[in-house]
């Protein structure tokens, strides 16, 4: 697995596509290439619990990112350290506002990030920027992807961007998502944004670890409502509508009503919020501050009524059962028998030779015989 | 729990509505009670698996119903017995048509599946009609309110209308409907509708168990939208507009409009079908019979495109890894340690004293220890 270390050279690295560099005029290494290969090949000394909760607990990035990565490695080692690092750092954690950002493709997200992100920054604000991607290959884990979309955040010490671990069960990487929140807000991050990479399944996930969900859309309501699951509006906080600028700001006005409209069809929120529809333009940094401040109302608001930490207490509830439900299937399908066995089964099953229900069975029994 | 046991006495039933007796104007019961008290008094003789089968096979109703009772017991020694029928009937199963029918409160769906099955009877088809209803409490497993909701058919010998079993987790009654289907198509049911009473979570696993997925609505479109679950319409392979007749027709062939429009956004389906939008009056018994050939046409289509096997095949692999995950939730959360314990870790997460993380952790770790 190819996670970030925290010293990963760019110029170094084969998947690096920001320059692009014309043949035959190399430009020269911007890193003595000797000097990085002995800071490369130093082997980095084992930390032990403590050291890590001292680091994060002091804020210190090196030490969150590798802390992260234990988290998000599937070594039992690995994952015994990083619990008792959680363990350690739960009581310092929850202090955040958690953000959930969503939309389609093409919507600007990663240019809206940056244009928030450098508003809280302004602010005096930490923020801490991870994404859910269960499905896809993209970034291999790399934080490259990431970090190349968000220069302007990367540049920054108040900002902390960590790409999403690399393809797993959408189960086992919110976990981990969840996880790498908490130690965070431990390093003193108090805005964390989850960001969900592509339309797929991950916004439910999301839904449940954030404090307010955001839908970025675009103008020209209609036809783009098909790239966006349905289900998805009805979980949305707010929606902003991106690109409102040049030629599209009429058409952005026109789909905010569309919007709205629709909204209104869905039943009132628990949260006692009615959900808003607002324009902006990442790119001309028009109406981002507005967003920010609506996000704030609204965790004043909730947390006046009481929803903000009810809704916090829920989820936590939502997950101890999603952990154990998740950690139940890992223990079964990560069993060597099974993993023997599952595959001919399958086959019987497809092939109608024997019922979904008897090859669970005998599956499920030769599991529990050999536990 | 109160399942029927193929001899109840509608009469006898304190649930029993559908009937209203003046005070004082007591009528004669319309059965001997002596004669009701020795037949209920009488112990049933216990059968063998093989005679559950023969009597299955032969097509024997109450034989199959006492067998679908089996199924729906929590009790192990019942579901041991269960199995070994639904093994032994798997392969005289497979060879029906299974129809989802979904739709809003008031969409009329009771009277629908009366005329629509009356039809197939009258074709020379077997019809049986099975619910799957996990969240609500109101049939408590008794089929008096499916029988009296569908007088017509159940006054008919090839029809057999089994009520949803009683209130459980939905993966649980999935199952169970699922394994009522094999048994009933063994006795040699073949046409099976699936009912999904109210509306829930109950439609995704209704559509992974058949072959065509209907959905009933109701004139008027746009508000009534509100009361179906969105994603549900994506799955449909054909909308129905119910209670088009007086002053209903126009409004209805409005809303046939408008969901067709609607259905033009989704897109495509795998079985190459086009889904339809069509109005009828089930009421009046208009259009229910197009309705029906239209579902032949899909069954013909997919029979030749391959898709209908395909579909089958797909839904039996889903269907086996559903089945392990619930019996692994299950033997977890039936555990008498997790039992005892689940509670205490829920309200240490719920007021912050534990992550919900380490109280999976703890839990789990308990469960595999006395595994």
């Amino acid at each position: 697995m190819d996670v970030w270390d925290g010293q990963k050279h760019i110029e170094n690295d084969p998947a690096y596509k920001g320059l692009n560099v014309n043949k035959g005029v190399e430009s020269l290494p911007s890193v003595n290439p000797d000097a990085a290969k002995r800071f490369l090949g130093r082997k980095r000394s084992k930390l032990k619990v403590e050291d890590y909760v001292k680091g994060i607990l002091d804020g210190d990035v090196t030490i969150l990112s590798r802390a992260v990565t234990m988290i998000e490695s599937n070594k039992p080692e690995h994952q015994a350290v990083a619990q008792q690092i959680i363990e350690k750092c739960v009581p310092y954690a929850g202090k955040s506002v958690r953000l959930g950002i969503t939309g389609v493709p093409g919507a600007g997200k990663s240019t809206f990030i940056e244009a928030l992100g450098m508003h809280i920054l302004n602010d005096g604000g930490k923020l801490a920027v991870l994404a859910i991607d269960p499905s896809s290959e993209r970034s291999k884990g790399s934080i490259l992807g990431d970090k190349t979309r968000m220069e302007k955040l990367s540049a920054e010490k108040n900002a902390y961007i960590r790409p999403s671990p690399s393809a797993g069960s959408l189960g086992g990487v919110a976990r981990k998502t969840r996880e790498t929140i908490i130690l965070c807000e431990a390093a003193g991050f108090d805005t964390i944004f989850i960001e969900t990479v592509g339309v797929g399944q991950s916004e439910t996930a999301v839904h449940s670890m954030v404090d307010f969900f955001l839908l970025l859309m675009l103008a020209g309501a209609g036809d783009e409502l098909q790239g966006i699951k349905r289900g998805i509006m009805e979980m949305a906080d707010a929606i902003a509508i991106n690109k409102a600028d040049g030629q599209n700001v009429q058409k952005a006005q026109m789909a905010r009503t569309e919007y709205r409209n629709a909204l209104h069809l869905f039943p009132p929120t628990q949260s006692g919020w009615i959900p808003r529809v607002e324009t902006c333009s990442a790119l001309l940094d028009e109406g981002v501050d507005d967003v920010w401040h609506m996000i704030l109302e609204y965790v004043n608001n909730t947390r006046e009524n009481g929803f903000f930490k009810a809704n916090r207490r829920e989820q936590s509830k939502y997950w101890m059962f999603e952990t154990i439900n998740e950690q139940l299937k890992n223990s079964f399908y990560q069993h060597s028998e099974i993993k023997n066995e599952l595959g001919i089964y399958e086959q019987k099953v497809l092939n109608d030779e024997t019922s979904s229900f008897i090859a669970a069975r005998e599956l499920l029994d030769k599991y529990f015989d050999k536990l």
